[in-house]
């Protein structure tokens, strides 16, 4: 089904620019009219244009009418911006349809949009990154995607690690799921720009961070009672750290994860197919989901999908 | 003057052991009685032992009845127990003047510490890396060491970079020292453990970290209110990282400064010795201080001393 795609720069200058390219050409090829905001190629710095323009950029992705506005690339800038965002005509474009979708960085966009407005955005991928791969690009990532433009998405499932298995069952229904980069979300901790979501379902992941970083992050959150207040936890992809040998002596992202259950009620899940990776779900942030694990299957599902008695529904990614 | 030090470890394990040891004999050789808390190379995971060890060790600290209580050495660990620590304890140690000196990851304590006591410690060296060098130990750090524990520092001054250098004179008079590592203060933002100073001097250093993160932090605490409520920001060293050729483009810390002096009205110093550096000065954290500035220099006041129009007194070192 062809929809127009509008791909836009808020955060980082585009470096890769062959990537880019192919991401665009790749979404050309699934069909879809790409329409190429006039400052997506934008450098100031290491911005992808100074303050102004990419506030501008993100008012034209508002103005676009587009069905999906996919930033180009993730990396840094937004933060810096959430002060002057035209929230209001951004809720009022998804309100029409459009559908934000992005990582990383879009993280404290999504955070603020939701914290301002309520307005659903989409954790998914970027065009260089994800879609401009030197090889195909992820065929999961490209399914989720299809089904989100195809309005057919209703749910992402995952196998949970052995290691983290719950021995019962359980569903957490009717609950906000909201999240995304973790060093984004607790540099929002404490500002105008967090939601204050209660009973919800937090998802985090993050590239680069040692785990005593990841677990220092996590503490904020937790000293300033936003994991008290969550239902569920979902640790995402946490990708290309170094542990130290014979320094870190078990201090790693498991061990993370165990002390954390420790300090919290809500249940720790492991494992979500989301990060900076190349496998990715796309999923709903700001939206009321259900989580629900029956052993090793682990699912979150909204739209029209429910986890009945009779088996849980969904798209199942094995990663 | 022969003094009570008492080494103890509250957050990651040393590694070089070597450079402890050396440490404790250059102690002991400007004539000190140093006293080596039990734990103070005790190791779990990347830690100076489990929590309850460090929890301990601090307590212990606090009870030593020294003149200085120092750190072995920063690096990661005290975030985590920051609800389990004896405020109460130390600042009692503090009245009966133990001074508690450290850096780096000791920003956690000494944050918490003010806001739950108002208690007063020194950011100042650490054993390891400051006493224990190889070659000699900077002569600037252990003069400012020796004032601290002989009771004749009341002040420290330093050279403003050309850049940074104020039109006018100006002094801000009676305002709360306070800061340390950024990363670190930014991780308290919105945490029971970040004291509320208002009208105060807030000082920042850190390693390792890209301009871009360092104004994540420093966007964190200005869109959290933190910093419109200081009279002066000062910048210290900010050490170790790189700038990527090619694509930061001029996005570096002078950038970053002056960025963030466009959203505060706090006047904003740079050049403040201390940091991940040799050379670095003590400062009292939480106290009350005066900040004065006639051209390039630059003194941080406390103690007996006044900034008077017949010309500024204090130490003053150029880095």
């Amino acid at each position: 089904m062809k929809k127009h795609i509008y791909i836009y720069s808020p955060s980082s200058a585009v470096r890769d620019k062959a990537a880019f390219k192919r991401g665009v050409k790749r979404l050309q090829a699934l069909g879809h009219e790409v329409e190429v905001d006039e400052a997506a190629l934008a450098k100031y710095q290491r911005f992808a244009g100074d303050d102004a323009t990419r506030l501008a950029a993100i008012d034209r992705a508002a103005a676009s009418g587009a069905d999906v506005a996919l930033i180009a690339r993730g990396g840094y800038g937004l933060t810096r911006i959430l002060p002057a965002i035209n929230y209001r005509a951004v809720a009022k474009a998804i309100d029409k349809g459009t559908r934000f979708v992005g990582l990383s960085d879009f993280t404290a966009f999504q955070m603020a949009l939701l914290a301002k407005t309520g307005a659903v955005t989409w954790a998914g991928p970027a065009v260089g990154e994800d879609f401009g791969t030197p090889d195909t690009p992820d065929d999961i990532m490209e399914a989720c995607f299809d089904d989100l433009i195809t309005g057919q998405g209703e749910g992402s499932g995952w196998t949970l690690p052995k290691t983290s298995a719950f021995d019962k069952s359980f569903q957490v229904k009717d609950a906000v799921l909201w999240g995304g980069n973790l060093a984004v979300l607790a540099s929002l901790v404490g500002t105008p720009y967090l939601p204050a979501i209660k009973g919800g379902i937090l998802f985090v992941e993050d590239v680069a961070e040692h785990p005593y970083r990841v677990e220092r992050f996590m503490t904020q959150l937790l000293h300033a009672g936003v994991l008290a207040s969550q239902k569920a936890i979902i640790f995402g992809q946490f990708s290309n750290y170094k542990l130290v040998p014979g320094y870190d002596s078990g201090f790693n992202m498991a061990a993370v994860v165990a002390r954390l259950q420790s300090q919290v009620k809500a249940r720790i899940l492991t494992g979500l197919p989301f990060g900076h990776v190349a496998t990715k779900v796309l999923l709903p942030v700001g939206l009321k989901t259900t989580l629900a694990v029956e052993g090793r299957d682990a699912f979150v599902l909204w739209g029209h999908l429910h986890a009945g008695g009779d088996g849980l529904h969904g798209h199942h990614h094995h990663p």
